[in-house]
């Protein structure tokens, strides 16, 4: 067994089976040992920016880790802002980079880089293997550092020859750690909080965001008045009809002090304070109200959905099933819109009407999916996976890695066409795993988010140079053709009905599909 | 005048006018800034591994900088792979990267990353402004850090703040420093090291393969015997018809050790002594031959021309003009194919026929690309642009850079399936800046590079799993549709003639062209 055998073996031992990979000459002996542990699944894309949304994807929806496999310091670069995103969204990642042998490393051949340098700013634990002997066990501890509360990038960067000379064997499961139990004051002084607020809001994100956490806040919420709201992007939250509907942040910093205005109290769980997504002049980046001091339940590192559990009995709050109104309930069961003009908002009417239960949806429509978002509160019951670091690209490879998670569930991609186009090679492994994906771009043919930003920053009376830099009407980009050339069916929608009937085809029917929605 | 403001009028004073960009909200005063200092054209790209590759072909052609401009660390993160590329290539280039306002960056909104981090890898020099009046002195410092032999990666990180606040004005062009000259001593040494070599190889790069080096090289080698060589991959080299040839180290080490069998003396002319591309288990990775001891001509910070002029001067060799053979005759110029198959070599005939005077060929083909580079030796007189740093997706932005740095010669990109899908967003660009670019795609449907290197590394009977990983046949790239997708008009190409016909209908049209040739 040699040390690539050797470190694919452990990983499956340790519970990675999917390999998202677009690998080259260095990383050709991990290749080839795809052969002898055939349990491992090797998934190519076409871009390393694919193989780590992917994997964030897949870890989003998986909750343990798909490794990647990338070709030495370049084809890291090429994955940076994706594991980004992963990085921001707390997905566990083992990220493996193939780096020349160790002793042709000094040499400086025309690949050397220094492949450390660029790992540590995305990764949460980083490790050069040293020998073929040390893979596996170092395999073993990128898996459970990925795995850590909470989760993470873990970068193994493993030299040629370690992959290739003899090794001792694999290594078994290791014990995982449990995310740690958040302290009984700190959930007393956020009880004591509540108790003493006007206006006290709970700022949940991470795990918190699933069914557990979310029934607990509910629970909190219906016996104090507190308020339950969210980050504005999430690694992953479960919503729709029959599911707790939590509010989420506004983006611009104005409409976030408008939101927060008068409250007294910030219990924090899983996130940090509120601060501006980015600097303007003349306004402060802070978003906490000025004078309130944040009061942590639980920190990222610790068990979020037990530390709500915790704060609802010590409020003594009653079960979810016996609250006078039921937090679950839902109001407004959606339905297809009126005949008429394709919008953003008439799309999104249509997707919350059409889309099956258990979906997943994949988000980075930024100026056209507000509409969606709202829209499918009471939306069949999905999971909704949002841009977390804000490096566009991400929507199209997330799709692609959950769906690989999740073969029985339909995956809806909600796309921007400027961010679509960074990472558009997904599409080609969408079609080559046939994954049951339908994404949808929003065509504005322009960086809509940009034009709006300008303002805001008050660059005042742009001309047409400046301007024409969020332009993307010259030349229009064809989605049908693009789409189809990587294998991928495609379709064009320039009415409200003729959208509902595409959407409607996709989501009766398996495999990758592509709708482009001309706004 | 703004921080913003000041900075391009100082870029633009010291003749960096061109800006390839894909910008975010952090950059917004940047691009506003655009519409008050019309000489700076900006150029976008939608990707920023167009944006730095472009980069890199303009400043490979024009030998000044072109400047980009990258939000954030993701952004840079995105461009990082063709950094690299432009390293290896030694291009001058002003890498502009937007920051968080200085302000703003502790919070670790969820763009925030560590920027230099990314940055030091990739570049010779890196600096943080850190207000709005450095701003315009660190531009021009860049320009000159970028300038400096050999060129390089200067990377400028521009806080939001430093761009939007006053500033004091702009600042005026910088005095050049010229690369130093090699020491006489040097010259000397290399003059008696072939004097007493049976077989000495004078291994060249950078600007020595300018004309001015090589035929420097070659009244040395016409008088000495010294044998004329250059590196695998080079950022530029002229040649064809009426131009000095110069052999071409091979890829494969072991072909390289063949080549330079029997050499006792080595003279090295801004390069390092020459090492394998990639370690294989149980052969020496370095290339030297044994028991040689290289002598360095000259350094890639000294003056390549000179030195080689120097040394010509001092073995007494006659002006290029009084050689008994003229190095510079053509031995044969190329003709069309015969009728029949449709292979690399008959592409290359073809492209060897038909290319016109003075166009630039950018190269990213790979297997596909050898049978070009030899057919073209005697072709109308070109430029040949390499993959520099061995990280695909390089050739059609640089591709795109090179048609905006000469806008009045013809682009041949010639690229590799596997390799083009990495960056193929730079079609768009070209179609945008209608640049004068034909796309070669040499479509062999697979990774072939890696099918060889499987094999070489000692990855003994590969699997299926394994070889499915460099197949691109399921489902296989349209690139007719891919390419139309984005605004360029495309053909397919299945017999020599139809390759001929299409290839001919290229070079007498301006604008961009796509030509897949199916193999």
């Amino acid at each position: 067994m040699n040390g690539a055998q050797s470190l694919i073996r452990t990983l499956v031992n340790n519970g990675v089976d999917v390999c998202f990979t677009n690998p080259g000459t260095s990383e050709m002996h991990f290749v080839a040992a795809l052969d002898h542990v055939p349990e491992m699944r090797g998934v190519l894309g076409l871009f390393e920016g694919v193989v780590t949304g992917a994997a964030d994807g897949y870890g989003r929806m998986a909750d343990k880790p798909a490794c990647t496999l990338l070709h030495l310091g370049p084809g890291l670069g090429n994955g940076i802002a994706n594991l980004h995103n992963g990085r921001r969204a707390q997905t566990p990642i083992v990220n493996i980079v193939g780096e020349h042998a160790t002793y042709h490393r000094h040499l400086d051949a025309p690949l050397t880089s220094d492949i450390e340098g660029l790992a540590k700013p995305v990764s949460k634990w980083v490790r050069v293997s040293s020998s073929a002997d040390d893979v596996a066990t170092d395999g073993a501890e990128a898996v459970a550092a990925a795995m850590g509360a909470p989760g993470g990038v873990a970068t193994l960067i493993l030299p040629a020859n370690t992959a290739w000379n003899d090794a001792s064997g694999a290594v078994e499961a290791l014990a995982q750690t449990a995310a740690s139990l958040a302290a009984p004051d700190q959930v007393r002084a956020a009880a004591k909080a509540i108790e003493k607020a006007k206006r006290a809001v709970i700022l949940m994100s991470g795990k918190a965001l699933r069914t557990g956490g979310l029934e607990a806040a509910a629970r909190i919420a219906a016996k104090t008045g507190a308020e339950i709201w969210c980050d504005t992007f999430n690694g992953r939250i479960e919503r729709g009809a029959g599911r707790v509907t939590i509010g989420r942040l506004p983006y611009f910093a104005e409409m976030v002090d408008e939101t927060l205005e008068g409250v007294d109290q910030l219990i924090l769980a899983g996130t940090k304070p509120p601060v501006a997504f980015f600097a303007y002049p003349g306004r402060s980046s802070i978003l906490t109200p000025q004078g309130v001091e944040p009061v942590v339940l639980a920190r990222d590192s610790e068990d979020l959905i037990q530390a709500l559990e915790a704060l609802a009995d010590e409020v003594a709050a009653p079960a979810i099933d016996k609250l006078e109104v039921d937090p679950r309930a839902v109001s407004e069961v959606p339905g297809l819109p009126a005949a008429g003009d394709l919008t953003a908002g008439t799309a999104g009417q249509s997707i919350a009407a059409l889309m099956p239960e258990n979906a997943i949806v994949s988000d980075e429509s930024a100026t056209s999916g507000l509409a969606s978002y709202a829209l499918m509160e009471n939306a069949a019951p999905h999971d909704w996976l949002f841009l977390t670091g804000g490096s566009i690209g991400q929507g199209m490879p997330v799709a692609t890695g959950a769906a690989v998670a999740c073969p029985d569930r339909k995956v809806v991609c909600l796309h921007g066409d400027g961010g679509a186009m960074y990472t558009v090679q997904a599409l080609w492994t969408q079609a080559r795993e046939k994954l049951d994906v339908t994404t949808v771009i929003f065509a504005n043919r322009s960086y809509a988010i940009l034009q709006v930003e300008l303002m805001r920053v008050g660059a005042e009376n742009p001309g047409p140079r400046a301007l024409s830099l969020f332009d993307l009407t010259n030349p229009t980009l064809k989605w049908t053709e693009i789409a189809s050339g990587m294998g991928v069916e495609a379709m064009q929608s320039n009415t409200a009905e003729e959208f509902s009937d595409h959407f409607k085809y996709c989501m009766n029917n398996k495999g990758p599909h592509l709708i482009e929605v001309v706004l």
